[in-house]
Formats: C-alpha cells, sequence, structure tokens
C-alpha cells in the first residue's frame, strides 16, 4: 500500500564490487547524481566529484563544516519568536580544477573522443581515481590518470594528482591548475534556481543576492598560492593554500598568478611519445569564526609543508591505515547478495566521509557532500548517526554530543523565547541560533531535545564514559528535562495525565498537534533519564552533584517534577484499533486517497499544499514506528505490530528518514520479508537515487540507519546500559550477516545466521551478555576471545 | 477576567459635540492618531490629516482604494501553494502640501507661536477645517484658514481652500502648493522601521526595496500641472492633476514648475493689514489596472473643468447634501450620553468615508485612511460592514458583493491550488489573488467564503433584489458550497457526521483546527442557502435555474449532498459543561495564565511566539461567541450564556473585531452592563485609540460594529428573510436610542427605550414585522406613516 514499489531499486549503473564504487562510462545526464556518489570528504573537508577541468556540473561544490554565511530572513508576515537570521553553508573556493590542454585543445569530458574512461571511489582507499585515454582532435591519444583525496588523517589537506602521457606524437601540453571562488562569480552552479512565483524546493539550497566572500588575500609566495576571504554577514574567515609538485623529464615551464578570486598555477610543457607529465596538487584549508585571514593562511602553510615533507605515497598509506581502522571496527559483512554488499559498504564509507574529523561541529544532514538543507544539522545527526559511532568509534560520537553541549546557551536563550525554562535545541542550525524559519515543520519540533539526550545515553551505554556523564551529560539532561516539565502541564480533565500539546513530531505532514506518540514517549524517557542521572550522581555524592545543583540551581523537588510528569505521560491509546494515535486527534483525520494519488504527485510536500497533507491521515515517515524502534522495551509485542500494520500502508516514505526505519521495527517484530524491502529501500536511497534528489548530497541520516538496521533490527541489539541483549532473526534472503561494535572499550564481532547468532568477543573486558528473558535476566560475562552463541527465538 | 479594563476609556482629548471632532490644541506627540481621525475620504481617495505645511508626521498618506504595488513574496521557508506574490497599497502622490512663508518664514506648526488653533472635522459637512492665528517670528499676526474635503459625491475629486489673512502689518507672502511623490522620496513616511532582526508588527505597512512609481508624464499646461506614474511591478496606473484659483485684491505673481516626482505652484504677493489671500486647489486622482497615464490625465482634467464650472461653494453644498442623505439613512441618536452619541457619529461618519464612492474595489481594513494591512479586503467587510450597509445603503452593498463575485475566476484557481473544488476567496487581497503568505492565520481562514454567503443574504433579505439572486448571488453561492462539501469529510468513527478539519477560525490565538465551531456553523449555512436559493431558482422554473446548471455543470444531486452535509454537520459540544468547544480539542488546552501576564504583554501576538498562545486556551477574538451574535437562530439563551460566561473571560480582545461582536452578543443574551462596556470599548477603540495603532488607519469594521451593536444587540433585530423581528433591550445607563433602516426599499426609524421600542415606517411599502414567538408567528404589515409597539420582554 505505500506509494509505489520504489521505482529503480536495482542497483544504478555501476558494477557490482565489494570494495569499490566503479564508473565505466562518462554520463552528462546525471552528473548530479555521480557528483554526490563519488564525492570525497573527511568530515571537515568535502569535494563533490566534479571532474579536474570543470566546465558541466550539476554543481561545483567544494564544502567546509561549518562555514557558512548569515542573512537577514525576511518573513512575509512576521511574529514573535520567528527565527530572524538564516545560515547557509559557503561555497568554498573550488580547488579541485585542473584543467588540461593539448596541441592547445582542452580537455572536456562532454565532448572529448575517450577511447576508454573508468572512475573508481575505493572504500579501502579513500581515493577517487579516474583513468581515461583520450584521443585529441589532432588525433593522438593520451592518457589522464587524476586521483584526489580528503585526508581521513589530517584534517585540513586535500591531495590530488594529476598524470598526463602521450601515448603516440609529441605535443606541447598545458596544465593550468586552479583554485576559483565560485561562490560569487559566473558559475554553472544551481542551474535549477526558481523563476518569479514558482515553488522553490524547500530542501535545496539558497542563492545569495550579495557578495558572500570578502577578499581579504591573495598571494603566491614560494610556490604557495594563497586566497583568503571573510564572509560579508557571519564574519567567518576562511584561507586556503596551494602548493605543487610536478614530476616529468619533460622541459617544462611553470607560471603562476593569483587575483582576488582566482589563483592559477599554469604548467607548459613539450612533451614526447610515452613521456609523463605529473603534477601533485596539495591543497590545505583552515576556516574560523574570526582568526584572521593571515593567521589561517599560516596554518595552511604549515599543513602543507608537513604534507609535503611526509610526502604522497606516505599520506596515501596513512589514508588505507585510516581505513583499515575504520572497517575493522565498522564492516558489516552480508552473505548472499553481492549488490546489497557493496551498498553497505559505500554507506559505510559516506559515515566515514562524514564523521571522521568533525571537531566543534555537528553533521550535517548531507555530511559536506553538497549544499542541501543549507549545511544545517539537524536531529539526525543524534537518532541516526550517533547510535554508530556510539558503538563503533565512541570518541566521535563524544565530540559530536559535546558539541550540543556547548550549544546550551544559546539553547537556554531560546526557551527563553519560547517561554520554557531549560533549554530548547534549535531545530536547525549551524551556529547554535535557530535557523528554522518555519515553525510549524521547525520550532515546533521539540523532539530534538529528547533526541540529544536519547544520543547520550547511547553513547554512555556505549563507552561508560562516566567522566563525560559527570559534567556535560548531566548539565545537558538537566536542562532539556526542565524544557518537558514546563511544556507540558497536567490535564485538566482530572484523569491525572500529563500532557504536550502544540508540538510537531518527526512526521512532518501534520504539524503542531497535541499528544504526539513519539514526543511524550521520547520526553518521558528523558525527564527519567535525567532523573536517573541525577540520582546517580547523589549517589556518588562527589562534588560532581553539588557542581550541578549549584550551577544549575537544581533542588530535589524539582527531579521530582520530572519523575511524576513522565509517570503521567500521556500516551494515546485507542482500544478499539489497539494502536497507538500518532498523537491524540490523528483518527480523526480524514484519509488519504492513495488510489487517486499518481506517482508524479510524491513527495506530497512539492505537490499539495500543506493544509491539505496535514489534515489527511498520511505520513512522511512513522513516528510512531520510530517510537518502537528506539524504545522497543515500553511496547508490547502484539501492540507493535498493530501499530505497524495501521501505519505502515499510509506511510509515504517521502523522507529518507523513513525506510530505515521501517526496516528496524519490522525486523524486530518478525516481519522479515518486509525488512529487507525496506532495508535495501535505504541501502540504495543515494544509489539508485530513489528521492530524486542525491544530486544535493549524501543522505548521512539514512546511512546511519543502515547500519542501526543490522544491529538494532536483524541483530536484535538492545543495551539495558548494564548489558546487551540480542534477538537475531537473519532474513531468508541471505546466507549470514556479521558486523562489528564496540562496548565499555571491548571489541565484539556479531554473526548472524539463520539460527541465531554468535557473539564473539574479539578484545578487551569481558562483556556482559543477557541470555535470559524479560522478567529473568541471566547475564553471561563474555571474556576476551571466546564466543557466546544466541539461539533464534521464534516471534510468532 | 479580560485582560484589563481599557486603559483610556474616556474620551480622548476632544471636546464633546454632537457633530464634530475637535481639536483645541496642536499636539507633536499623537500626530499618528490624529492624521487617522482627521483623515477626508470617500472610499477612494483617502488623504489623511496631515497639516498642510507637511513635515512632522507619522506618515503623510494618500492612498487610492485598490491602487497597489505587487512583490515577489521570498518565503524563508516555501512550500507548494504558498502565495507568491505580495501586493501593498501605494502611498499616492500628496496633493496636500501647501506651504506658506511670511517675510519669508515658514509656518510650522511645531515650532509656531500660535494665538489660536481650532481643528475641526465636521461630520455634517464633511470637511476638515483649521483656523489659526500666527504669530510670526517678526511679531506679526497672521489668520490662516485651511479647509479640505474629498468629495463625497464626486469619486476623483478632493477640494482644498487656503486662506491667509495679515491682521496686523504688511508683509510678502509666498504660498507654495505641491503635488509630491513622497513613496520614492525622502519622507519622514514611516519612521518606525525595524531594526535588523527585530520583529516587525506584522500589521503594520511594508517598505520597498524598489522605485514603486515609475514617472511617465509631469507637465504643467494652461494652469493644469499634472503628474503620472506607473508601478514597477503590478503596471497600475495613476494620474493626479491640480487646478489652482486665486482670490485676492493684493498684487501676486504665479509661477509653477514641475518635475518627475514634483508639482509645485507658487504665489508670491505683497500683503496689506486686513488684506487677504485665498487659494482654492482643486485635485483630481484616476487610477486604473492598465489605462495610459495620459489618458489617466485627461480623465482628470475632465474632472477638474467640471469641478470649476461648479464652483467650490456648489461642491461644498453636493458634499452637505450628499452627508444629509446619508445621516437621514443611517443616524443613530443616543439620549443620555453626549460623549458616546459623538463617539457613535463619529464612527458612523467612517462608515461614510470607506464605502460612499467604493466601485469594482473591496473595503480594505482601514478603508483609505491609512495604510494597515498593506490596504488589502479581508473578511471584515462582509462580516461586520455590509451589514450596516445592507440596511441603510443597499446599492454600496450590491457594488461590494458584485466585487466579489467579478472575482470568482481566481478564487476558483484558488481552491483548485488548495485541492478542492468549487471556489475560495483569498485571505486577503487586493487584485483577487491570495495575498496572505502566513497560510495558518490566512488561507486556512476558509471561513472567509461563509462571510461572503452571509453578506450576500444579508444583503438580499434587506433588499430583496432578485436580479442579483437570481444571477451573481447564486453563483457565489454555489461555488462556495461546493469547496465546504468538498473539503469536509464524513467521519469514519460511524456516528454519521459530517467534518471540517483542519481550518483557522475568526479567533487567530488558535490556528489550523478541526471542526471550528465558528467554520461549521457558518458552512452549513452556507450549503443550506446555497441548496434554498437554487431550489428557489427551480420553482421559479425561468431561464436563470437552466443557465445557472448549465455555466456550473451543475445537478440536483450535487445540492442534495450539501444538504445532507449541511444536517450532518458536526458542532463540538461538552455535556459537562453545556457549552461549545471553540473546536473539538479546544478543551484539552491548558489554561492560559492570566494573572501571570503583565498588561505590557497585550496584544499577546506581540509578545508570545504563536506556538505559546496556539496551545492556550486563550482567545484573540471568541468566534464562538461571534458565532451567536450572527446566527442566533440557531443557539438555544442558555447555551449562549453559557458559551458566554465560558469564553468572555478568556477572550482577550486583542483584535478590535472583538468588542462589538461581544456586545452584540450580550445584549442578545440580557447582559445589559456588560453589553453596553462593550459598546463603548467599540465605540472608542481608535477615538481613545485603545489598541495603540489607530495612526495606522481607522479600524473600518468596528466602526460597522458599532451600528451593528445597536441594531442586532440593543433592539434585538433579527431578518428571518420574509420579516422583520425586534428584540429590544435597553441599557439603564440610556435614556433612548432610535437609528434608521430601509427593507426592500422602505424606510424604517427604530425607536427603542426602557419598556421595548417603537417601529415606524416612514415611507415605501408595508413592512412585516413578526410580532409572535418563534412557534408562533404573528405578522403585522406595518404601513407607511403607522408605526409598531414592540414591547421589551425580560429574558430571564
Amino acid at each position: 500500500m505505500r506509494r509505489t514499489a520504489p521505482a529503480h531499486l536495482e542497483l544504478h549503473r555501476f558494477p557490482v564490487d565489494p570494495w569499490r564504487l566503479v564508473e565505466r562510462q562518462y554520463d552528462r545526464a546525471d552528473l548530479g547524481l555521480t557528483e554526490t556518489l563519488f564525492a570525497v570528504a573527511n568530515g571537515y573537508i568535502g569535494l563533490r566529484a566534479n571532474p579536474e577541468e570543470g566546465r558541466d556540473a550539476h554543481s561545483h561544490g567544494t564544502f567546509l563544516n561549518g562555514f557558512h554565511e548569515t542573512w537577514s530572513i525576511t518573513h512575509a508576515e512576521d511574529a514573535y519568536g520567528f527565527a530572524k537570521v538564516g545560515q547557509t553553508i559557503v561555497n568554498a573556493p573550488d580547488a579541485k580544477v585542473i584543467k588540461l590542454y593539448v596541441d592547445d585543445e582542452p580537455l572536456l569530458l562532454s565532448s572529448a573522443d575517450l577511447e576508454s574512461y573508468e572512475r573508481v571511489l575505493d572504500l579501502r582507499e579513500g581515493t577517487l581515481t579516474r583513468d581515461l585515454v583520450w584521443r585529441t582532435p589532432g588525433g593522438k591519444r593520451v592518457r589522464v590518470r587524476a586521483q584526489r583525496f580528503v585526508s581521513l588523517a589530517h584534517r585540513h589537506l586535500a591531495v590530488m594528482t594529476f598524470e598526463v602521457t602521450l601515448l603516440d606524437g609529441s605535443a606541447p601540453i598545458v596544465i593550468s591548475s586552479q583554485l576559483l571562488n565560485r561562490q560569487d562569480g559566473e558559475d554553472e552552479y544551481h542551474v535549477t534556481t526558481a523563476a518569479l512565483g514558482e515553488t522553490v524546493d524547500p530542501r535545496r539550497n539558497r542563492t545569495f543576492g550579495h557578495r558572500v566572500l570578502v577578499p581579504k588575500l591573495h598571494r603566491d609566495v614560494d610556490g604557495e598560492a594563497a586566497l583568503g576571504y571573510s564572509c560579508a554577514n557571519s564574519g567567518m574567515t576562511l584561507a586556503c593554500v596551494l602548493r605543487h609538485l610536478v614530476e616529468t623529464s619533460a622541459a617544462h615551464d611553470i607560471e603562476s598568478t593569483v587575483a582576488p578570486d582566482i589563483a592559477k598555477t599554469v604548467l607548459t610543457a613539450r612533451v614526447q611519445p610515452g613521456e609523463t607529465v605529473r603534477v601533485v596538487k596539495l591543497v590545505s584549508y583552515h576556516t574560523s569564526s574570526g582568526v584572521p585571514v593571515e593567521e589561517l593562511a599560516d596554518r595552511c602553510c604549515r599543513t602543507l609543508r608537513r604534507a609535503v615533507a611526509d610526502g604522497v605515497e606516505s599520506l596515501l598509506a596513512e589514508q588505507r591505515m585510516w581505513l583499515d581502522g575504520f572497517w575493522a571496527a565498522s564492516d558489516i559483512e552480508l552473505r548472499g547478495d553481492d549488490a546489497a554488499q557493496q551498498a553497505i559498504r559505500w554507506n559505510l564509507f559516506q559515515l566515514a566521509q562524514a564523521s571522521a574529523q568533525v571537531q566543534q561541529h555537528g553533521i550535517a544532514a548531507k555530511g559536506v557532500t553538497g549544499s542541501g538543507y543549507e549545511g544545517h544539522y539537524f536531529w539526525d545527526t543524534e537518532t541516526y548517526v550517533i547510535p554508530f559511532l556510539a558503538y563503533t568509534n565512541p570518541e566521535a560520537a563524544r565530540r559530536l554530543l559535546r558539541f550540543r553541549w556547548q550549544m546550551l546557551p544559546t539553547a537556554r536563550q531560546r526557551a527563553q523565547v519560547l517561554n520554557q525554562r531549560g533549554a530548547l535545541y534549535p531545530w536547525r542550525t549551524i551556529n547554535g541560533e535557530e535557523a528554522s524559519a518555519y515553525y510549524a515543520a521547525g520550532t515546533a519540533q521539540y523532539h530534538i531535545n529528547a533526541a540529544i539526550a536519547f544520543a547520550l545515553k547511547r553513547y554512555l551505554d556505549a563507552s561508560g564514559d562516566m567522566d563525560f556523564l559527570a559534567n556535560e551529560g548531566a548539565e545537558m539532561l538537566v536542562e532539556t528535562a526542565r524544557l518537558w516539565e514546563d511544556l507540558g502541564f497536567w490535564s485538566a480533565n482530572g484523569d491525572e495525565t500529563f500532557r504536550i500539546h502544540g508540538v510537531t513530531g518527526p512526521d512532518e505532514y501534520t504539524t503542531v498537534v497535541n499528544d504526539n506518540l513519539y514526543t511524550n514517549v521520547m520526553a518521558r524517557f528523558n525527564m527519567r533519564y535525567a532523573s536517573r542521572v541525577v540520582e546517580l550522581l547523589q549517589t556518588w555524592a562527589d562534588e560532581s552533584y553539588d557542581s550541578l545543583c549549584r550551577r544549575l540551581a537544581l533542588a530535589p523537588e524539582e527531579v521530582d517534577t520530572w519523575v511524576r510528569a513522565a509517570d503521567a505521560m500521556f500516551l494515546p491509546y485507542d482500544e478499539g484499533l489497539g494502536i497507538h494515535p500518532q498523537d491524540d486527534g490523528f483518527l480523526e483525520l480524514e484519509p488519504w486517497n492513495f488510489a487517486g494519488t499518481p506517482a508524479a504527485d510524491y513527495p506530497l510536500l512539492l505537490h499539495y499544499h500543506p493544509l491539505v497533507i496535514y489534515r489527511h491521515q498520511v505520513l512522511k515517515q512513522a513516528d510512531v514506528v520510530l517510537a518502537m524502534a528506539l524504545r522497543s522495551d515500553q511496547f508490547p509485542l502484539d501492540v507493535r505490530r498493530r501499530n505497524f500494520d495501521y501505519y505502515d500502508p499510509i506511510t509515504t516514505g517521502d523522507s529518507s528518514l523513513s525506510a530505515c526505519v521501517q526496516a528496524i521495527a519490522a525486523a524486530q517484530i518478525g516481519y522479515d520479508d518486509l525488512a529487507v524491502e525496506y532495508f535495501r529501500e535505504a541501502l540504495f536511497v543515494d544509489l539508485a537515487d530513489t528521492h530524486g534528489n542525491a544530486s544535493d548530497g549524501v543522505h548521512v541520516a539514512s546511512a546511519g540507519g543502515v547500519w542501526g538496521t543490522v544491529a538494532f533490527g536483524f541483530a536484535g541489539l538492545f543495551d539495558t546500559g548494564t548489558c546487551l541483549r540480542f534477538t537475531p532473526s537473519l532474513p531468508s534472503a541471505w546466507e549470514g550477516v556479521s558486523f562489528r561494535m564496540q562496548r565499555h572499550g571491548s571489541c565484539l564481532l556479531v554473526e548472524i545466521d539463520a539460527d541465531g547468532c554468535t557473539v564473539t568477543v574479539l578484545a578487551g573486558a569481558p562483556v556482559p551478555i543477557d541470555l535470559g528473558t524479560d522478567t529473568t535476566p541471566d547475564i553471561a560475562h563474555v571474556a576476551a576471545g571466546t564466543s557466546q552463541r544466541i539461539a533464534r527465538i521464534p516471534l510468532d
């Protein structure tokens, strides 16, 4: 009953390969998609996969996490408390450009006569390579090998090599390597701007009306070409410096020019048949919220000098080593479906590219692979990505949570504006201020507070980091719990229930509703968890409790109010249907006419006025199902199944956050076939462009959901905080699935097969695993080097 | 329990006078208020009461009904179906300016040494006069008499006279009469622009970023000075032409200059003691959506030549005659409260100034006295003003309804965009397109459809205009009924009710709710009335029925669906409280903390985020009470009282539409004292500036509600469509109230006293008046020249 079977759920046009994404033919028709799929990034620097030659592109994107411009939001009708200042990630100066001329004729992929072409994103090497043979207009064959990578080990470094070999005939060649400010220049960027009066897809990026990057520095000294800018409104600063190393036996000249918006290093050479010219281009970016551009340029130079000293081979080896470590901690092996195996690895690789070097920043909805959603951080990171990081790279999870902790002062201010105590995290932001201009599907999503609290629990359960709990963690929990207790109220109808009104759940196809089940379940969790943590600190009776109470003016009586509110939290339940209504009024809404909705009308948000969508029982993503997936222990199996049966057919999946959650929930309730179907849908959100907007960047949260489906879905991982539980259920489509995870520093391998799973502790302290039932725990402490077998228990 | 007793419910600073508003002292502190209170207008041309000398002003406003600029609405987050093009009334070139210099010293009220000063808005003469004696810096005393009026009889004409007399000493004087484009020039206009990031009061006007008026013509030929413009975006065209007549015995010179943004006629004279210089300035404006400026200027010249031929005295006499007619048809006489009598007449005068020359336009929220709400037409005209017009000037009501009929094609398109059949009228508009950029308090107010249907019924009941019914009326009713039937749906819960979800009622302090009582009551009316009218046409069996069915593809089965939906319309009712909840979920909302809300926090909309307001039981205006006031026959008295008792204490009255409705409803249920209190509040909305924004223009709808309170409240007028009923209830505060009205061409005088009322038919056919009860009608046909006594029936 869901809208349609996704139109192209076969792997796109790329051959199956377990460790590589390979393109064998240049195709101008899907540049937007391939720019995203082949992008290289490290969570700080992101380079879309534009060809070295520039020109034809969906968007020539270079993004630096957190580097944004601000602008004044003009509300057509303003109101008190509306977000006033927009934040948009800036397209940073483009260092990818390396143009080639042979006999003065340019190489241009769209028109070139190519004898061979291959482009490979190597998931173990962490490189994007392109190898082609070009027959020039003059009939000469030229091999061009290009490689680029963004260092996963060195935050500010990207490396490109460009190698030209004349296969027959000699020729003069020119290689023009550039650094180009496209943000403010002529650009093919944003070919899809809307005409006057046309609806703009709100998920796409914004064009500015002013010059964004104000030139502050341009110079080329000692072979280091530098450009520096500050953003006109936000005042953020950026420097980018290039160095070029040339290797060739051919006689050559190098000339450099630099201007405010372009730095150019041009090599000219007379090359003989069989002779090769190789240029290594080392690039460093540094950004800041206020450090002068000169200082940033100095930092770039230091980064580059170290890189030159190390040498490209060494940097490549480090890249490989970093990824070896990543795969050892994070790989999922799927036996019996090679295409899915490849897709899984591509998704995991995207998680590495989105998180590796994130420091003092969040992870944007598209990572740094595109400008979709304006480079904003949402709740997705906490809900979909941090669980993966918590169990595979807890240090990265900690950094992200600490970033949220640093945001507390602005979150407190925002709560005040909204007339609430405590802290309210912004629905979308880069700099900590609320940037959501449409409050109904923005600020009203108070549930982001609980998402952060929940991610914190994931991290603490996985890491056992009591130090973080006692300091940053407890403070975040207190302030978020405060907000919930103040936001909700005790019903006047005498039923002693605690209600939360006027909020929007994750399903944005209804907004500003009362007692959204997801929100209430998560708010209840948030308040309970906060109270437990405060009690725990009190038990420790060390200075952290006193400090907390002092800093936050916290008294035990206040903690009691959270517990009372949580215990009395109203969770709408319909006795007749035996399900939880999505909100208090949801079941009163008119059914959506799915039969009368043409396939072209999806996603509905682009084809129906919000009022039309809001008044119908139709979902973008099923948030009752999400509540079950996250808090499975809070719902009996029969209720979960009835919920799923009710909501699944009315869920459009118009959100890319939908498929993986349906997969997890389906797996948890024994709907194996459906789980596999949804898992595939999540796997190919980008690779098969099932949402039609992969060109805007990678759907990072969905990638996180891929790992989540295997761990929380098929393996049935549940972390009680004191031990792990597994409820394995391998779909019959596959022979076996295994994945790695960590718990309190110990490393585990979980191998799922048809009959259950085997959990092997590879290293570290013994891991407590509960083999009992809900009512009768039976904890096994599995030591390093040993395994524990867990049998599959049929759910029916 | 309402927020506070209005702070300044004594008459402002103007002496009590039954037919005049008088100002005895120039006060720079409340220029915005007095510019509005003393404005002169005829519904087409509106001149704010800026002093002739210009300079100090809240806003130098000259408004021409419907003359607007368009602009592209930039939604911070756009969505399908959002309004894309804004419409804003333009500040037309200012012809009010007449500057005076004596001994080369300018007269400037803010600094002038004034021996005497009086400004009078005469409600019978229809003029604004100012009489002052100025002691010049050189010590000479100069009498300056200025008068202006906008002709109520001649749509395109305004007349100003300016008379200077030297009381002692001779002096050279200069009178500089100007026509000045302020829209695009330097101006004191909009002194209250917001700083970056500040919340802008959404009720105020907009400033443009571009030059709005593109000069197309400037010339001065044969003493006719003309300026012409077209609007940069909307393409609307305007011409304004001036003529000056000079009367003086003093030797004088006249020099004229004209430039694209200013036309200036300068008189210089050497004046002896006792000598007078009098300048008459005749001004004509013509606007169009496309007629070339030259042609408009020709029209202006023709208007002016006629005016010159008639002479100012004749024009003044016509003005007086027009108003004699107006007062004969519309006056309300109140015995026992002179201040209230004055305020009543001022309000009625505003209705004349807002409606007299409205043709092919609507009446904007502020008439043509200010640019508040951007000059848009809302539902207020239909709900608050047309009832007054229907019973006092039915031809004016007809013109307004015909304007809505002309808007049907765009209303049909808008319904399509919103996925609905039939027609959906725009929430706010000038040109017929939806201009509301905030759908929750805009497009979601579907109830505007019913407001138009209801106004149509008022007009038809009052006029008996069957021709209009058969043509324009029936078409509007069919298309609005269609929308309701399609918008609502049959509840799936088996209770056979018809529901309307996702709409906003008149009370904008909750939005996008389900089964808003007001909306459902009015939608029910709309569908029933449409079906009755279609049946009526069918009974006539003439060509109008066939034509209607053919044009609108209407079949009897469709009419049946309206009747079924109307009969099954769900009207939320709470058995426990015995009241109608404002919407299906209203009683579940948290109570508002009135005790904890400081007076400075009103209106709430400027001090609380919409989400905070929406989730509480707090009203801007009580729309359940409005439903009772409009459809009193649909609710038993006890229910009406309980409703009133419940909603009145939680109604802030933050909307100026609130007080008069509370007054009508209170009077209808026998709450006399409260009715008087609210009636006073409505009377002084502008005169005492109780909402703090009278500076933006007259609250025309509230003025309409003043008449409505007397007619529908204190007289208890109810029109069944076939006869009139009266349920008089004079508050003990007054000795008597009488008012005039028309019905099917007959003129009535209704005199209310403590014991009941006397209805006298002054002229025309006998008027059927029902003297019976709800169950037992007793129709008296009261003939011209006779009276019918109706006794007050105590409600308790």
